[in-house]
């Protein structure tokens, strides 16, 4: 099943909606039979009756909102957004280019910072390099929503507050981030101008046949311009995703609608690539297009600052 | 004029409430005349209607809230808290215990990363060392609350956007810290679990008299168990609060409400005085007190974790 957020044409508000047999969309109160506010708000609902609402979009023969007659917003508007840092190669090839060697902590420790949960932007939403920046970025990674909040999850139960999956890209300005990161915390500036998220968010259960314990397995690509740069696959984290949200959940509340990113994917990104490799950073005209298997494609075009 | 949000004695929902001339409290919506739903929805209007709300309170003869009636409650429940590192002093010593140099970056960028805006708690409710942690620590910090969003503030119009200030204790566990920031990001689990904030929040114009430029001049004290261990004062800030503002609203929207942390003042830690000059690190039964002139006294008491 898959669960969106959209704006219809001249509208001001955002509807949640699910997606119905025929690829068009319901209005996910309607398709629940009862009020649901923001998508967030009606992902524990959704962790219980996934069945139930499957089996009424599948009989539904009401209204539909067509894909020409709105835009894509990010699917939640999440409590918080987590970044995590858990794929090896992505992490080994950084720091080299970097000139640094591999720290010991980084297998031990998940490690993750918080990033701007209000910059959020939908599919088809064109991004700009933030004011000073010369090296536009994009970053490949699977997102994790939850649906049910929670204190201290054990790795053990931790798929069962999953509600489900989405892609983000999260858009990183190189120069901005080299320097600030020199003195020794964030990201901040260089990841705090727009992050991507969308189209959609799929159900875990849509996704059952491809979890084996604690690991996901499902391939990534990012394409830019039609040009596949980037291939890696969800399997390839070393810390699986019931540990991020245990180590996430350890002392503090976690809420539905909570965001949680991978990290990069090895060789997710042009820094990891090389630019002398990708011909070049990012620039206005350029179309990013970020695939992972049973998700979809998360597409974007590079505009120029207004 | 402070405000507070606090919850009445066997109350469930948090009241915003304005201090009377008496000291005891009057709900913010009766003084207001309106509605006004959480303290920071009520911000842009009290920017604009501070002089007619100082009227209505100074003649107020309403009920009133008496505090052996309530708790404090964090003030503002911000859409997002980002927390600088802009007192000199601190970063210095605190690198150099970790046999780092000062990085010649710092002078130049008001570095920041994001902290959990969930995990805030307020005056007089303990605190706890997270799980695995023997190294609990606090930080002197001067909390920023905005009144007014916008995006791209330029530093000579950001005073305008402040609604007032608070006192934050950004509550450190230095043994997470210091694992997971081996890696190069973050910090994470070693500041995701509580921040202290409060007990209220005084208005920018009842601290005019102290606003010279970008400065601000306003002392800052800490003791644990009634001995004082920091002393600093606001005015020693390298990167001044208008423009921190205005370098974290570059290329996004900062919202009202939004919480910005100056980073701890020069001695604000048992970090920088070293535990073996300070009686070691914080344990249960002890009691810090936050104090910084004009604002008043944030106090909490560490407790055994459950």
């Amino acid at each position: 099943m898959r669960c969106a957020t959209i704006l219809p044409r001249g509208a001001r508000e955002a509807v949640p909606v699910v997606a119905g047999p025929d690829g068009a969309w319901i209005e996910l109160a309607a398709a629940m039979g009862r009020d649901c506010g923001r998508l967030e708000e009606a992902l524990p609902w959704w962790l219980q009756h996934g069945a139930a609402l499957a089996k009424r979009t599948a009989e539904w023969a009401g209204p539909r909102y067509r894909e020409s007659e709105f835009v894509f917003m990010p699917p939640v508007r999440p409590p918080s957004f987590r970044d995590f840092y858990a794929f090896e190669q992505h992490v080994k090839t950084a720091r080299a280019r970097r000139g640094l060697a591999m720290v010991p902590a980084w297998y031990e420790i998940p490690v993750f910072y918080f990033s701007n949960h209000h910059a959020l932007i939908g599919h088809e939403a064109p991004v700009s390099a933030p004011r000073g920046s010369q090296e536009l970025d994009y970053e490949l990674e699977l997102g994790v929503v939850l649906g049910r909040g929670g204190r201290d999850i054990e790795p053990e139960n931790a798929w069962a507050h999953v509600a489900g999956f989405t892609i983000i890209n999260d858009w990183s300005a190189r120069d901005l981030q080299r320097a600030e990161m020199a003195v020794g915390l964030g990201p901040a500036k260089g990841k705090d101008f727009a992050t991507s998220v969308g189209p959609w968010l799929v159900s875990r259960d849509a996704v059952a046949d491809r979890i084996e314990g604690e690991r996901l397995t499902l391939d990534m690509t990012a394409r830019v311009n039609g040009r596949t740069l980037s291939r890696g696959n969800v399997a390839a984290l070393h810390h699986s995703i019931p540990r991020l949200i245990a180590h996430a959940s350890r002392d503090v509340d976690l809420l539905p609608g909570d965001l949680l990113g991978t990290g990069t994917v090895g060789t997710g990104c042009i820094l990891e690539l090389g630019p002398e490799n990708t011909g070049g950073w990012l620039k206005p005209g350029d179309v990013v297009e970020l695939e992972i298997e049973r998700i979809g494609v998360l597409r974007t075009p590079v505009a120029a600052r207004e």
